[in-house]
């Protein structure tokens, strides 16, 4: 029996996820772990596909522990879980593929010299994530290793949606809109064409409502624009970052408030959004338990920003017949669901009070013109189906 | 008989316009005027309320002349036409009225000083604009003078539209949602109200499309969303402004292409938008009759985004009743109105293409859900208007 591992290496976190094949090379899961804090204090959790906790594990002084130490450390792990289960290959989520990768990729030194080139597109993830790619092949040099990446999915959409009003040499730079959170929207695109093929072949928008947030509106499964642009700080208002703010505010924190360069990405990316708006938390069930006038003020801006983006997005479609939420707000609150829909009921959006209530998967009312759903994401999955359909294609 | 003066006093610019005042207090227009080229090569034209041409005027060598120095001769114009018609006041565009100034106000030192502390809330325009108020009251010390705010028209605008998703502390500082424009919008929601009170008492979008543009949603005449923010570089693509992009573009031109802040503002002011897009024109004009496939880009790029930021505004409004094109390109370009309303036809808007060609009060088709309109701006008008109201108030 053989396995697939998928990877996602942050910044100061590292998640995995095993998958066995069966005969039939169909993936299932058999254990999902997180190392979290890396830098700071780092501690591993990790799930059997049931939930139950597998192992727990803190580095007592584990501050300067690298990535690719604890990489070694889960891959030991790993192999001793999965026994005589043999890993095939390694998928890694990368944030980056810019305009040449628009499908995932086996990882040769010529694909990792180019996806370093990109590192200026995404500084604050591409590193970490080719970093991990580079610990595995030291490693173990004869792993196949698969890059998947964030932006393919937004690949063909329409010129005009990945063009920014800026001078033509910026875009072909790169600076332009590429779109972010693809391995989710793909996996909701193909998980919608399981559950209704005649809404999945519509325009819908999934709502990727996380720590990272954004939309994507899809025609027909195929990405045709998203809320997130040449970064992924634009768009929705998220955990802690602002999402779309008027770029003379970035100006202005520059020339009128002198603040520097690196003052300023901290603010944006780490400072704001709900954390920024409410002073608390950038947890919404934090937010929600609070009750607090702040609180409740982040919560409703959120929705309203929500809102308004996928007008914007509905105007990409040229109307809606679908709407999908996944990811951790998306998946877990009602409130939070309720108060988007309500926002869009003038778009054709009726919500069940009692099935989203209960996080169902249909969420509208049987006469809602347009269907709105909860589908949770697996980009951990996606990313095992990826590398099996790339090392299948290319086995080297 | 007598009169009252508008001022638009901009970095590079002048306009003005003479208002005669007839018994009943009604401003007729008498001349209009505009002095450009500033600083590098004035040269003033002035029409009659029929457009006949009653001045052109240059300057030789005049590149050093200063604001001061043409209100001064613009003014000894202005008295000269008017003959024995006294000017009793004039009335001011003021780009920031800040949280303070929710309406047009007289004048005085006090007012000065506090419309001063917002110069680097808008450190392109209102410095010029409180600069001719200083200059007139040096030529005239007892003209009385008003300010009229294209900040004021949004100021009551819902909570959530005027909050940024940052820290609380900088919204408290005033970096907040504005929006501009303001004195275009009143002028619209006022003659709406004329021409069709029942659609001016519903949910309206204006779209003021000139080199600069915005969009304002307005719900029985009052604002209550806008695409401009905090500087009138927000929203949608300009003549030469970039609009809405991702903060993270900014700040990947300071931190990766080493652009200091000088060089990004002028970039995203003076060089983005349908020039940057183009590489050929700013103006519409230009670009329509280019017919080459940059400028087909950057029209199209134009109304793409002003549909999908139309489509934001909608969810804010819950829906739409009328939309109304205005300013030199709203009121002029018949297939950039045709592209616009094409994307917006899953709102109800049907645009009529014989009355559309002609630029008509009424461009929808009788069924048309929502209706579309075409309504020339007159911000002057709307000083004047303002300007006679302050000082019939508050006559000092």
């Amino acid at each position: 029996m053989k396995a697939i591992i998928s990877l996602n290496s942050g910044s100061s976190s590292i998640k995995f996820a095993l998958f066995t094949l069966d005969g039939a090379n169909n993936p299932a899961l058999s254990a999902g772990g997180k190392v979290e804090r890396i830098g700071i204090a780092p501690s591993l959790r990790v799930r059997s596909a049931d939930g139950d906790i597998l192992l727990e594990r803190v580095w007592p002084d584990g501050a300067s522990l690298t990535h690719a130490e604890l990489l070694k450390d889960i891959s030991a792990w790993a192999a001793e879980h999965l026994g005589d289960r043999e890993v095939i290959a390694i998928g890694h989520r990368v944030v980056h593929g810019g305009t040449e990768f628009a499908a995932p990729r086996l990882v040769d030194d010529a694909v990792l010299d180019a996806l370093e080139k990109l590192n200026p597109l995404a500084p604050l993830h591409q590193p970490h994530n080719l970093a991990a790619i580079r610990a595995i092949a030291q490693l173990r040099p004869k792993l196949l290793q698969v890059a998947c990446f964030d932006t393919a999915f937004h690949h063909d959409k329409p010129a005009v949606a990945a063009r920014l009003p800026l001078p033509r040499a910026f875009h072909e730079q790169g600076v332009r809109r590429y779109g972010f959170h693809g391995l989710s929207y793909e996996y909701i695109a193909r998980r919608l064409s399981e559950i209704d093929p005649v809404l999945a072949a519509g325009r819908v928008i999934a709502a990727h409502l996380g720590n990272g947030a954004s939309l994507c509106a899809m025609h027909a499964g195929k990405s045709i624009d998203s809320t997130m642009g040449f970064t992924a700080l634009d768009g929705l208002m998220m955990g802690t970052r602002c999402g779309a703010i008027d770029p003379g505010v970035v100006l202005h924190l520059q020339t009128q408030l002198g603040m520097s360069p690196a003052d300023i990405e901290d603010l944006l990316y780490r400072k704001s959004g709900l954390l920024g708006v409410s002073g608390i938390s950038s947890d919404m069930r934090t937010l929600s338990a609070s009750g607090g006038p702040e609180a409740e003020e982040a919560i409703e801006l959120f929705c309203w920003r929500a809102a308004r983006e996928a007008g914007g997005l509905i105007a990409s479609l040229s109307g809606l017949d679908a709407f999908v939420f996944t990811a951790g707000i998306g998946e877990n609150h009602a409130d939070v669901r309720h108060r988007i829909c309500g926002r869009l009921a003038w778009a054709g959006l009726r919500i069940d009070e009692a099935t989203n209530r209960d996080s169902a998967l249909r969420i509208s009312t049987p006469d809602s013109p347009v269907a709105i759903l909860v589908i949770p994401t697996d980009e951990e999955r996606m990313i095992a189906l990826h590398t099996l359909q790339v090392i299948r294609k290319d086995p080297s």
